[in-house]
């Protein structure tokens, strides 16, 4: 029986000696390797806060005491402690979800997955804390690069503010998801450099007190810290510097890769598969190292998430082309545009999820101001991912906002043909949506994206099917289902997100009664409700085919198409009946 | 002739004296006070940067060196130097917008609205100096309750981390919109009080050099620090004290009541008109104080702008229950979620078009979260206000996250009816859109509001009118404008904005062939669109109005309804059309 095997909920550690939890450290560690080398996980965040997890839950009452997880990725200690520990045994990894989640656990209060929430959703917890019973430490635990987000550092301004129990620890493991960027990130380090003591100290500044804890992988000197400050009457950031992968070397000596690691061999950390087949994050840095070669003053911005499109081999290249904002989707956003306005050429790379984080930079910067920079969006999909990082919002999202070029090629020429557009015109801001079904080959219809213009890819009549983007294929495939019973459907690839080709669709209603519509993202909002609210008025029937508008836990996207009725032999059904 | 009479551009006052300067000081504040005071405008914000603007134009070379002004809202001085004086003079005041703007003049580079965007807009800038012509100093002008929004915080942290010539001005008049809030506020009060001493400064802390001067309304002193820093090689924060209001006492009394202020009696400052009606704003705040009077653990949440929904009055007798987090809509929204998830109550108050910066927060922290939080959502309406505060949007931006209640009350009634559910069910985030046309009296159809249910109002035939919210009284007129045709029209109040009574729409179908949409907002992405594509496969004909998908710069109401066909008699000719 191994120490872990006593720990049934996180009062059970009470009573652990320290020699046991530290014995109960290498277990957690054991079983964070054994699920993440065989299934993929987030690796080096996870190994590098086992100990400060420990201490928590010796320290603390959870969930009397109320822990608040930033990002949550780095929560499988804390779940193993709290019940959930059988997620982690062969089996059994997907019983239980990567992040927080109040529907398994009440040690959980928020299910989250993006970054920088933790100390805004502490402090709403505080505030409730004090209108209602007053119980309780109230905890959060900020790090692994989430200190950058704006959310996070209004909330710690607030914080400052604040007068009643309040701890924040700052998990400082000197990386963002990739390496860490920006001031602040030169001010940790200063803290580190002298164990707490240089005067540039942005919580104290913020009005908080602070101290600071340089072992942070000591549970001896993690549990006095937390002891120390247990029941404290006043905010305080407890600023802890951890390894990142501790315990592991591989993941110590490849801190990026291990952030989020795909199944490895645990014996040397290298990965069991390693194929790489063409995609389009090839074409377009390819793309990109042309331009500069030839001199284009180009600018290529992201937030932290260099690894989505293998940016670094580019940054290596091009350092002076290359900014890499930490975790900061509205600066990244607005300042892309920027350069963009300052007649230099901007790429701003987001990931869907991620990018909800900018809305009003995308309407009140890039739109209003038509500042002329190139949005690449990756992820903007129906996929099985877990509902905290859906990418199927993109459409719903940008497509409302006036003035954005928002386009989504179905090909390897379209795209290529849209970046020569996008990075010579000077008038708006575009959007360029990713396939993310793999690469196809079609030659693009246009050169000039300025204004709506679909392409009719084979004109018949009765039916029309506009297939947008990642999902052109699945239009061809209705049109050849529909053509086995003899109807020679229309098909378009309408290459437009959120402007509609209005002189096409009204010359398409004089021989067919039935549109369809087919997009890689949430109906409501999207592309084809735009073509039905354009068409209501000419007495057709439209189908409009996405993803319902809901949350989605790690749902099998074949289950999804079914349900969405996204396969042609559902499509076809509805367009017989519709053409009853 | 006036000293200001000399100035066509702003190298004109390069040779003016000092004794010069200060007179053209003076008469700037006389055309500021001129206009502000017949048609009401910033007045505050402008008053306390006129020597900051002067000191500016003197030293700097406009637009070889550029100004990025923060929120712009405190550019009049900056118009006036730059060739916009004629706006201030009677007769002319329509000629320009209140705020930056590239159509206008080459000595701006923006068009802002909203807070927070001036440092990564300007650092935009700097990186296409720096990959172009590498001319001129860059100067970003933040202040006035702009520092505390997270896209000013991430892209300080970012300018920490740049290595060129930045100058970041913080014009500190020790106010946000409304007072300030949050800790770096406190840290900036310790340096005016050390005179830039104290050692926590949240600009050192991000990697910043930095300058104070206390005397941010003194011409001299400002030229003098100018002259210092320009053609710096680094990044450099100048933290300047200046007096909002400045020069006026009747402003320098009521920061906050002349931030933006109506026209006033210049003698005395007194208001001209100020007579109050009826309106939501009452009625919402009479309902709070009889909660928190209940003893409702209720918590009223805004970012900055009390003013909008009077809230001063509430905060006054219940402090505890309130919390204004200053400029930072990001925050506000995932706090008040947070205490709604606590178990405490939460009203969260949005203005539409700063509620933009929200946008993942409502998906991310509220609605996957299901946080029964109240977000009371004020200004989402067409309307004649500037672009970068158009308030039309928020349907658009709401209706399509999953999992969020939105209703539009269309009465006093409904809306107390909408409050009593909300702040007693524990299922889900509500949001209510405020009508902004005037308070109506209608009973209430329902008193649960957790499941779409239509109110028919009217039951008739061939025509059905489901007219939203604030508009609900134009589809009574178009009902009424019918009948006088001997068309009898359903009338239907919707009441939810996002999720359709889809039981109801198909009982209609049977016996209506055109179904007409209104709703107080963009038409693209919104109400209407659900409906058009809901009711794609029953052969029926739909008509959506709201705004189109565009911006517009100060037109007024009556002609974007013309334009949109928002009124009876081009609505009913549109359905006499789709009747044939």
């Amino acid at each position: 029986m191994t120490i872990l095997d006593k720990v049934k909920t996180p009062a059970d550690i009470k009573k652990f000696s320290r020699s046991e939890l530290t014995e109960l450290a290498a277990d957690i560690r054991g079983a964070v390797l054994n699920k993440v080398s065989k299934i993929g996980g987030h690796t080096g965040p996870n190994l590098g806060v086992v100990e400060l997890t420990i201490a928590l839950h010796k320290v603390f009452h959870s969930p009397v005491d109320k822990f608040v997880w930033d990002v949550s990725h780095q929560t499988y200690p804390h779940k193993i402690l709290t019940g959930r520990k059988h997620g982690f045994e062969d089996g059994h990894f997907y019983d239980i979800t990567g992040y927080t989640s109040q529907e398994e656990s009440e040690h959980d209060f928020f299910t989250v997955g993006h970054t920088s929430t933790s100390v805004a959703n502490a402090l709403g917890l505080a505030k409730a804390r004090d209108l209602t019973d007053g119980q309780g430490n109230i905890i959060a635990i900020l790090g692994d690069g989430s200190l950058s987000g704006g959310l996070a550092l209004e909330a710690i301004s607030n914080a400052g503010a604040y007068n009643q129990n309040f701890i924040l620890i700052l998990n400082d493991n000197q990386m963002s998801i990739a390496e860490n960027h920006g001031g602040l990130y030169k001010g940790l380090a200063e803290l580190r450099e002298t164990n707490g003591q240089s005067p540039n100290n942005m919580f104290k500044a913020f009005g908080l007190d602070y101290k600071y804890l340089a072992e942070g992988n000591n549970l001896d000197a993690l549990i006095s810290l937390f002891e120390e400050v247990k029941d404290i009457t006043h905010p305080i950031v407890l600023h802890i510097n951890t390894e990142k992968g501790h315990g592991y070397q591989p993941a110590i000596d490849m801190k990026e890769a291990f952030h989020w690691r795909s199944p490895f061999n645990l014996e040397d950390g290298s990965l069991k598969n390693s194929r790489e087949t063409k995609n389009y994050t090839r074409i377009i840095l390819d793309y990109m190292e042309e331009k500069v070669s030839e001199g284009m003053p180009l600018v290529a911005v992201n937030g932290g998430i260099p690894m989505i499109n293998n940016l670094k081999e580019f940054a290596e290249k091009h350092p002076e082309n290359y900014v890499d904002a930490g975790i900061a989707e509205q600066y990244v956003t607005t300042f892309g545009g920027a350069v963009a306005a300052g007649g230099a050429r901007a790429m701003i790379f987001h990931s869907s999820t991620f990018m909800q984080r900018a809305y009003d930079q995308f309407l009140h910067d890039l739109a209003i101001n038509k500042e002329p920079a190139v949005v690449i969006v990756k992820s903007a999909s129906i996929s099985g991912s877990d509902k905290t990082h859906q990418g199927s919002f993109a459409i719903g999202m940008l497509s409302n906002i006036p003035d954005l070029v928002y386009l989504a090629p179905t090909s390897e020429e379209e795209l290529l043909a849209m970046l020569d557009w996008s990075l010579t015109q000077k008038e708006s801001p575009v959007i360029l949506q990713i396939p993310e079904h793999g690469v196809e080959n079609r030659p693009s219809s246009l050169v000039d994206f300025s204004k709506a213009q679909y392409e009719i890819v084979r004109k018949g009549t009765e039916v029309a099917i506009l297939a947008l983007g990642g999902l052109f294929s699945h239009g061809q495939k209705v049109m050849d289902a529909l053509e086995k019973l003899d109807i020679k459907a229309t098909l378009i690839n309408p290459l437009f997100v959120a402007d509609l080709d209005k002189e096409t669709l009204e010359k398409l209603t004089a021989d067919h009664s039935v549109f369809v519509t087919i997009e890689d993202g949430v109906v409501d909002g999207g592309f084809g409700q735009k073509v039905a609210g354009y068409l209501g008025k000419f007495g057709v029937k439209t189908l409009n085919y996405g993803a319902a508008k809901e949350f989605n836990d790690s749902v099998a996207i074949k289950e999804l198409y079914d349900r969405y009725h996204l396969t042609p032999e559902l499509m076809v059904a509805d367009i017989l009946e519709a053409l009853k």
